[in-house]
């Protein structure tokens, strides 16, 4: 133990909580510094040390790893004010950006770090990660790591403690740029979830065995199967806020728009969870946005089966088949937005397919039909052989939704992408274009 | 013809060209500044003065009237090197900005003229102007002026000159926020009109008959009216090349980002004009997205009519009226859409209503659907009477859409707001959602 690295760590809320604390458990003294002192206080209850300031968690430090939400909160506690963590690092010391940030910032902060404060000697890594707060507190996140690769060899320990799957991505801004295509995954997935469970229960299905049927077939996805019981049991407790993946998708959708770059999907996604802010749902668990889809029901969706005042009948059709094409569909359209999105911001696709297999932006068409695909390495679905009969089959979903006058945002997007793609190729729409 | 001002121009392009020739005509002496040489010239021939240097224009100038592309073109101009036109400008004479720019841009001017420039004698007008080349060559704009009352006063006889609808619309940036929030509705206007006759062509009807049936009735639209016959024609000269809107679409979205305000079709618009450009088409003009929609054809509509490979039948049910379903159930989508955006950006809705209904975002049902809305000022289908027979009819141009695989992002984007609506208010959807 007396040889482990002393870690300062700033941002102890839901995901670096974990991560501080699943450190102090294996044995690294960990100074943790949040700005809301009940955090400080757990984590000092659970074994790690208290820093009033990122300066004096920073001055322990021979690692500092930054969690805190957001690129504004780490430029704070990096360089502003005489508390700033860049007073306190010593000669030589590393500073691991965890946290997700635009693009642009991690090449921003060595900027500052060499031209600004004249510590060309702080190293600097950039390393997103992903997982969610049970992997946090296993130590079992799938991490993007990227900088100079003796920095990363010399916070292996570090870095390997708090990851199951640790990834080498480059220089810094590649690990940035991973953690970007893989939320534009995550971002598409988590509000689909939504899309899907608020078309089982407007129709009056057994909600619980629909998630149970989607959880084993093409529709699934670590975000389905993670947010899913969330909206059954009506838990709303923010274990992860609408505002962190919104802020995520406007970091994807941002950097699309640096390369103008169309990603419609995860546009969509972008603008829907904006229609949650709008209806107040900015600080509660982004599940909640399926009362967008029930605006009766305030999201119950158990209570909703029994609803007698949305009066259904047998001819609406829509069956658990129906939910999972729904999913299947977006799913791969989004995969391979996502694998496009990947190539067009120069990040290596094999890997990624690896990546993204083992971490929350996964889903079950990803890994059905994105490694037929590599080989040729062209991000369209005309390209994808397995699309003509996912098309079909969300055509026929979302035709359903229409029926019914059931929204269904991402799925109109998502079939959209099929029918352009269905004028590229005659792989897709190859009954051709003379109706039924 | 003595007692009037002498003006600088730059930016004689489609656009500036017209309009600096129409104050020649009016009897100005006009100093033209381009840096494509040929277009001085031309502008030479018709009876302007050349000036070599934007610093030359402007010291001549009492008014110096800007009509480049874009606004880092705008900081070049004014601001960058030994000829940029702030060095040239005399004491207490005026820049007018006519240029569509981002909504942050005029204040940035000004403030650049003041504390970098030293020059708080300039006076600065924040003046976009919308209506296209004739109306710009007519002197008939719609120009959306904003500055101090004594500085448009002592504008007015130039304004008018270019103008046949002068608004004042406040201090600067008011302008430009006007500007943002018609070219919402241009915006989504001219690629809903390439979607319509794409599907027009595709499904083998008369192009020549849907348009004209189209501009009689509640799918009509300046843009459509005007874009149509390029389409017709397969005119691609870029009368208004595609860089043109996407950069306008690109500051209406980045104005709604700003302000975490969802607007799907704007957005939807915006992605598909990306398509454009990566299908090569970016300085051709906007209306060859049309090809986007019929990949066989190149976009030649009357040629397309008679195609063989395309097989058709009776059963696809798509008629001249279902095109015009498709644009109606858009435009009133839009429409609102940009009624709410204008309110949150806190312009005037009721001018905003008389703005629109007069310029180049002008579409039927805007005239038809908004002024029953402005005295409840909210923003919703759902609070829109004819709502609910407008979507249903989308919703059956989707389906027919849909059957043959036929791309309608836009229509596809906008019956997802009629359906969202529908769940808001049981004015839209009455026949409930137990399918029919």
């Amino acid at each position: 133990m007396a040889s482990k690295p002393t870690i300062g760590f700033a941002g102890l809320g839901a995901m670096g909580g974990g991560m501080a604390t699943n450190l102090v458990k294996n044995g690294f003294e960990v100074y943790g510094f949040d700005v809301y002192q009940p955090l400080v206080d757990k984590f000092v209850q659970a074994g790690g040390r208290a820093a009033k300031t990122p300066k004096e968690a920073a001055s322990h430090a021979d690692f500092m790893v930054s969690m805190v939400a957001n690129a504004a909160q780490n430029s704070g506690l990096l360089f502003e004010g005489d508390d700033a963590a860049v007073h306190g690092l010593g000669k030589g010391k590393t500073f691991i950006l965890c946290s997700t940030t635009p693009t642009k910032f991690p090449a921003e902060i060595r900027k500052r770090l060499d031209e600004e404060f004249n510590r060309t000697d702080v190293k600097f890594l950039d390393c997103p990660v992903s997982g969610g707060t049970i992997r946090a507190a296993d130590g079992t996140l799938s991490i993007f790591s990227s900088g100079p690769n003796e920095d990363l060899d010399a916070a292996k320990d570090v870095l390997e403690c708090m990851s199951g799957n640790l990834y080498r991505m480059g220089d810094i801004t590649d690990g940035t740029k991973t953690k970007t295509i893989h939320q534009l995954l995550a971002g598409t997935n988590i509000i689909s979830a939504s899309e899907a469970m608020g078309l089982a229960a407007t129709v009056g299905l057994n909600t619980q065995a629909v998630a149970d049927a989607v959880n084993k077939s093409d529709g699934a996805s670590f975000m389905f199967e993670n947010r899913a019981p969330h909206m059954l049991n009506s838990d709303w407790s923010a274990l992860s806020a609408l505002g962190i993946i919104l802020k995520d998708t406007t970091i994807v959708t941002d950097a699309a728009r640096e390369i103008s770059f169309p990603v419609p999907l995860a546009n969509t996604a972008h603008f829907t969870y904006l229609q949650g802010v709008q209806a107040g749902m900015l600080k509660e668990d982004d599940a909640k946005l399926v009362q967008l889809y029930l605006p009766n029901s305030q999201g119950e969706l158990v209570a909703e089966m029994s609803k007698a005042d949305v009066k259904m009948n047998s001819s609406h059709q829509v069956s658990k088949e129906t939910i999972v094409d729904l999913l299947s569909g977006i799913h791969l359209a989004a995969s391979v937005e996502g694998m496009a999105f990947c190539k067009e911001l120069g990040q290596d696709r094999k890997l990624m397919y690896e990546i993204i297999s083992k971490a929350a932006g996964w889903n079950a068409m990803f890994t059905k039909c994105i490694p037929g695909m590599l080989e040729k390495d062209s991000w369209s679905l005309a390209e994808c052989p397995e699309a003509t009969e996912v098309a079909k089959k969300l055509s026929e979903a979302v035709e359903k939704c229409r029926l019914i006058q059931y929204p269904c945002p991402m799925a109109a997007a998502a079939l959209q992408k099929y029918t352009f793609a269905s004028l590229e190729n005659k792989t897709i729409g190859s009954q051709g274009r003379d109706g039924r």
